[in-house]
């Protein structure tokens, strides 16, 4: 590694954590002080900022082979304009830091309350969306916590930018020194500099696609919430509403096919495949979704193709449906259990048994009766805001808004007591 | 790696999988069942147990340099006695599987509920002492967990024996095949092979010394929770009862010098140096407690060595302690954030505003105003039972009970919704 990637890297990380011991004690007026005024501070600075992501787009242009990456990266002034407005929703959240979660008195007259702190710093490894870099800031600072942004390299200029920006007028109502940083330096090394530094990072999260998150899981010592991969299921049971089925699973395929709640298989009971196959595969194709069906599925639907191994397991996050004929509940669950990814699952029923089976075997963050599993979102689930959906069980489960992005300690008070 | 080294845990994680699908729907009346036949069986067993543990006691003592290996390893009645009322408490604690841990209403009908649910699969890595074994396989059963026991190879014919009846009994009760695993093959590859078990493996909790710790935290992509160690301080404040600072000092330090939460480091408020400084080292040199003491501190105490930087950064978990005179509890506080492990730390004080401080700042997972250290600790917290420290910010902090040892899924249920 050369030195200066490794200087640039722990000069932050070592600002960061300096900072974040000041964050954590900071009052909420404080906190939302310095949100409101990044926020006006984003909006008045807008122009800077499309100056920098216009430098970016331009490279992008060079390189692109589709619209796509283009899309997610190109800011305009209503974009900048709702990051602005993410800020002040962040603001007018709750403060999670300082919440007595929980309390006792020992018999021998201890008292011990567990009270909610932040976690310290918080990493973030994310790909092209610039929006990521003001979200995370803002939720990261609202739970208390300083925050080392790594962004892809093709928004670099539009991040540091977006950072610099945050961080003066931040600055200036109170964000200590080292409260949001950026990484600068875009190539692996800084990332994997940003893995290993335990003494000063207290968790990563990456937010991207599956072979980001794979490579964060695998090469990290500091510990990782892994989050946002969802190969999510529709089982539509033999006693379902078809209705409800069909409503659901176009719902959950097509109203927005590129995220992770979006369903990627259709299972269905055998004893309502001749009825229900035909109908939704009407819809689908409607709506231009290619199917990929099991030999018995394409009995009933000839126009799908044959689906392979590897479809079960695929995220495709786009158009793309696999399905898959089951003669039992037992068979669903299997197959969800197998290859679903512990995001968000869903079964349409009549039959209480069967939604209570479904609940209890299906290991996932969000398990669903009779609904799309396209509300797997903390704007949806109410939280106002999250960072990220987490795919593992360890520490948050699910959408992760303020009170995900914090711990807690102990506080135990005596009057001189000491163990017998 | 061996083939067969690699067959063992990648079987025994299949099995492990496969069991914790089963054991996570079980009903507290059939996991309490098991664990009673578990302890009844164990007890019945115990020349069993013994004669396993007597050639594990014989290998030991031709490498034996000292005692107190042996004693941590050696069983006796007693102790087999004790494991088995230990598997008791933890079948007469409340099952932690199904609690409701929230719930609300989505605008559009669809209900929402947070339910606590096993974490999956639990891979326990710890040296020598065998009643971990016992109590770790408990207490992970307890919570519908699976557990994979990977104990050190001084004490590997005691665990495998001990597996082997608690397995025995417990299949009798209902436990499924791959409920309680043990790793045989003690080499590392079978340790290296199970920290990278991620298909089958949800949390990996490390139990011993620092350097096991160190090197499961460096190795596993298994999300791990650091456990147990502790460079524990207690802070004598300016405004101290001295009476309670002396009595809370000697039961941190000597009540159990070789466990996690004893107090390895004293601070001394300037202030109070010259009158309590003489008569702390009276009372620990009585005990027999060897004193490494700052410049400052070995004017009033001279019988204390003087003081290494090593010796701020070390657990000593014997009886040694360093001491140092600070100028403010602002030194206290930046000395115990950069020297502590996160585990324990106490103030003594009467000033209201310090003691608020103290709590506000410390980054540990128990702070402790006017009581001893040594009660960080799931028995005396009133959690019953615990599987070890966390000193991580992630998941859990601090005593790890049966709560500690799940995560939660939301269950959402709707009548057709879909999102617009």
């Amino acid at each position: 590694m050369t030195t200066s990637v490794r200087d640039e890297v722990l000069t932050k990380g070592k600002r960061a954590k300096a900072a974040a011991a000041r964050l954590g004690i900071m009052t909420r007026a404080q906190k939302d002080a310095i949100l409101l005024a990044m926020a006006d501070a984003l909006e008045a600075a807008s122009a800077r900022v499309l100056e920098a992501n216009g430098r970016d787009v331009a490279e992008a242009r060079k390189r692109a082979t589709s619209a796509a990456p283009i899309d997610r990266l190109m800011l305009n002034e209503k974009r900048v304009a709702e990051m602005a407005d993410g800020l002040r929703v962040v603001a007018a959240l709750t403060d999670p830091v300082g919440e007595v979660i929980g309390g006792w008195r020992l018999p021998i007259g201890i008292e011990i309350s567990k009270v909610r702190v932040p976690l310290g710093v918080i990493g973030i490894i994310y790909e092209s969306r610039p929006n990521v870099t003001v979200d995370a800031a803002g939720l990261c600072l609202k739970a208390g916590n300083a925050v080392i942004l790594r962004g892809g390299s093709d928004a670099i200029n539009s991040n540091i930018e977006l950072v610099r920006i945050l961080t003066e007028a931040g600055g200036r109502a109170g964000l200590p020194d080292g409260g949001i940083e950026i990484i600068e330096t875009t190539d692996r090394e800084a990332a994997a500099q940003l893995m290993r530094l335990t003494e000063y990072v207290d968790v990563l999260i990456p937010r991207g696609g599956g072979g980001l998150i794979r490579r964060v899981k695998e090469e990290s010592t500091v510990p990782v919430i892994e989050t946002g991969e969802g190969n999510c299921h529709v089982y539509v049971d033999a006693s379902a509403d078809l209705d409800w089925a069909e409503a659901i699973t176009v719902n959950a395929k097509c109203q927005r096919p590129g995220v992770c709640n979006a369903a990627e298989t259709l299972l269905v009971h055998r004893e309502v495949a001749a009825e229900f196959l035909p109908r939704i595969g009407e819809k689908l194709i409607a709506q231009g979704v290619e199917l990929r069906g099991c030999e018995e599925t394409r009995r009933y639907l000839p126009q799908a193709k044959p689906a392979t191994e590897e479809d079960w397991a695929t995220e495709f996050l786009a158009l793309i449906l696999a399905i898959k004929v089951v003669g039992s509940i037992e068979e669903a669950i299997a197959h969800i259990n197998r290859y679903g990814t512990m995001h968000s699952e869903a079964i349409i029923t009549r039959d209480l048994a069967n939604a209570r089976r479904f609940t209890h075997e299906v290991d996932a963050a969000a398990v669903y009766v009779n609904a799309s599993t396209r509300f797997t979102d903390g704007g949806q689930f109410g939280m106002g805001a999250e960072i990220g959906i987490s795919t593992q069980k360890l520490h948050a489960r699910g959408p992760m808004g303020l009170p995900e992005l914090t711990s807690y300690k102990y506080i135990i008070t005596g009057e001189g007591q000491v163990r017998a």
